[in-house]
């Protein structure tokens, strides 16, 4: 385990392009020396334990041969034998893990004060006004709560009363989290459980890659928003009344989807003439991860704002906090019914202290620049794969969220399933963890720390050549 | 504010009964010292930024005069000015306000990781193999997430895959949440929005004091479980069918409600009938506070057993965390859908770190034990003003989950709103902070840290004692 510890300073990269950031820089903090005797209990006792104890809907990454996680920093894991997994899929540990500024921010507040937000504190206005800086004008009021879902729910709540309708429109394959309420509005969930209810709508996914209308179509914004369009017509005929459209910025789940430019500035269009309101899942996509902007709802375009944006996973870099931002009105509707919102740890001072230093610490870092750089630079040398590789379709992506759509067939575009699997799978033997995603469970998905630097980079894209060779010379 | 730093112990208190724990201890620890330089707005300044960014809706204590708290320890909080209030409120802060152990578990565990539960963890398993030793060996499944809202959507999930039922029936003037969800089960939300969906059946609330079936009654819990009985019976005539019947062990928002002994297992008998199962909300009321008991749902003896617990509140002593724990057959029957359960923060190693110490600390510290010999001082004392004072209408409590019950008319029980509000008002100018509950929102509410004293007892009755003196002096 000595070399978690005293890990050293990696060799310098060879023939990186000219960046203005150090993209191979030494992470800003090294690993806390890990004292073995922490970890009392083998690999196959604590997975025995957890079959015994823990519900089995909540899976294990890698079921068939988990790994077990005892320490992380920066954008990598340690398992139990100091074994050093680079991390391309955490997009919680967004600063890195166990930031020491964060865990700092957390430990001082914790020894002061974690109460509720009944008294008054400063964390809570500071941290309020901290994020308005990063919004739109408009988006001016804020509820702070304790995770994405229940961010999306308290969307839901807010919608709902301003409009005072009921129904929603989503896009297909969509995850707004596992709350009732969210698993109605989420066809990546109600498609294989309860079924979609009558007040909830879906639109085509925005998708030119594999979806109805492709790159080769001269205006897949207006067609899409089109489509969005002709469901309100239809519902409005049976006397539906839409209180929001909700969207994933970037839909994530869905196989990490950019929506075409134009394409939400429509929609809204559409769902206000309905009398709804546009709800922005930030949740997966937040906090200058697409690098060009802070929020992913911007790269539509500054003429388009939401009236609601949610907040989640990366906003407290682990801590569970989320936060709801809205206009005056909506907020203004949302009390007027007298009723009290009172969230108990939302908004505590601890999270809000938590959440303040992860904003200090994405600008202090320039994360957002480096995002937008060391992802471009992924995407590049993921093209010049794309080239030789028969099996990568589609390479989409905007600063650290990229998505590499692996096909069995270049026309058909029919999802390498299998081989997708497979490439994680003995990625995850060369001590990489990256994930796969999308309906086809083909699409590769990068989502790392914002530290994610250039050496990464090449290493997991020399080892996916590597692998897709491999792959490539068994089925030929 | 030096009096923070260096609080000398408190003098020995007089005239306390014989108890087997040191009562009137001096705090286990101190409070750290707080620079000044922290706290750099005014409390007006605080509020008036507050009015401008945070959505009305989430309330101030003492609206009208807030108090700004920077700092707490133990059962002691402290204002901007060093000012020192007794904290007979907060349930969530359960082993004292920031416990050195507690905060110290925290710091380590985020030092070292935090990542969500699809790696292998022991604390995840340590965690759930610590709570199952406090509960029936039936409860054995394990979930987490981040708050009791959470977790009582869960168990709305677990119970209708379960059950492939729909319906709910709750009491009168419950609060479960302030998810969609929840606010449908929750009469005491409910009432004052979208009112009651089809699906939603409230039974009387058990209360002997002010319900249905009073302290006369021959037997009250099979008057009440009757009740429910007949709802059941008269919902099935119209083919609906439950999935659960949901109670807070000790219905709390409603008035600080001890149910009659027996009242829960008839009406288990009744739901399981019906093919629905009982989910006791403990959210409130768990871990130790009943004294008696580690589980309030325990007071109603061993031969009841609940199909799943939800917890939140005291379970991480303000860090946000929540569990569900249930049977096998519901466990398995919700991972049947094959359906994963994902809750991004749920269950992480420092929620987990967190949890397993707050056990350690109610069992180092004896709290159960502890809550049980202050409440009942505290209930010996109140009940001495009782005869005193004619505004107090019934007393009632187990452990430190106390209702002072508080009426303007001794026969007719009408609440004494107005009386309360004074009260909590004329307290808090003594510096004691508690506050008021119940439908009439005249029940004065005790639910203190554990670590909460019979001198903090002896103090809060002696200023109750002026307080009520003072206004039926008036109203003579």
């Amino acid at each position: 385990m000595a070399e978690v510890g005293a890990r050293p300073s990696p060799p310098p990269p060879g023939g990186l392009p000219r960046l203005l950031l150090p993209l191979d820089r030494v992470p800003p903090f090294l690993p806390p020396f890990l004292p073995p005797s922490a970890m009392t209990r083998s690999r196959q006792e604590t997975l025995a334990l957890r079959k015994q104890l823990i519900g089995s809907s909540c899976r294990l990454f890698f079921p068939e041969d988990p790994v077990k996680i005892v320490q992380a920093t920066n954008q990598y894991m340690y398992d139990e034998h100091g074994n050093e997994y680079l991390d391309c899929i955490n997009n919680v540990a967004h600063v890195g893990h166990c930031h020491p500024e964060v865990v700092k921010a957390a430990h001082q507040q914790n020894l002061l004060l974690n109460t509720n937000s009944r008294y008054l504190h400063d964390n809570l206005v500071d941290y309020a006004q901290r994020l308005s800086k990063t919004l739109p004008e408009k988006l001016c009021m804020f509820y702070f709560l304790n995770s994405g879902s229940e961010a999306n729910d308290l969307a839901l709540r807010l919608a709902r009363q301003y409009t005072k309708h009921e129904d929603i429109m989503v896009v297909e394959h969509a995850y707004h989290g596992h709350l009732t309420s969210l698993i109605d509005i989420s066809p990546y969930k109600f498609r294989n459980l309860g079924g979609q209810k009558e007040w909830v709508h879906v639109a085509p996914l925005p998708d030119t890659y594999r979806g109805i209308y492709r790159e080769d179509h001269a205006d897949p914004a207006l067609a899409y928003a089109n489509e969005a369009k002709t469901i309100i017509d239809q519902a409005h005929e049976r006397g539906r009344k839409f209180a929001a459209f909700f969207m994933e910025s970037l839909p994530s789940v869905a196989g990490q989807i950019i929506p075409p430019f134009g394409y939400f500035q429509k929609v809204a269009e559409h769902i206000h003439k309905a009398g709804g309101v546009f709800v922005a899942d930030e949740i997966q996509v937040g906090f200058g991860r697409v690098g060009k902007h802070f929020w992913a709802f911007q790269l539509q375009g500054e003429d388009f704002i939401p009236d609601i944006v949610t907040m989640g996973k990366p906003i407290g870099n682990g801590h569970p906090v989320a936060c709801v931002a809205t206009t005056k009105e909506i907020a203004g509707a949302f009390s007027s019914t007298g009723v009290e919102y009172f969230n108990t740890f939302g908004g505590n001072p601890v999270s809000c202290a938590i959440g303040i230093t992860v904003l200090d610490v994405i600008e202090k870092e320039r994360l957002q620049a480096h995002a937008l750089q060391v992802g471009s630079f992924l995407m590049e040398l993921l093209n010049q794969q794309k080239v030789k590789h028969p099996l990568i379709g589609d390479i989409r992506g905007v600063g650290l969220f990229i998505g590499v759509d692996l096909v069995q067939n270049q026309e058909k575009r029919s999802p390498a399933t299998t081989e997708a699997e497979f490439i994680i799978t003995r990625l995850k033997e060369e001590l990489i963890m990256l994930s796969t995603d999308g309906p086809g469970r083909n699409v590769l998905k990068f989502k790392p720390p914002l530290c994610f630097n250039a050496r990464d980079a090449k290493l997991v894209v020399e080892k996916l050549d590597q692998i897709l060779s491999d792959l490539e010379k068994r089925s030929a």
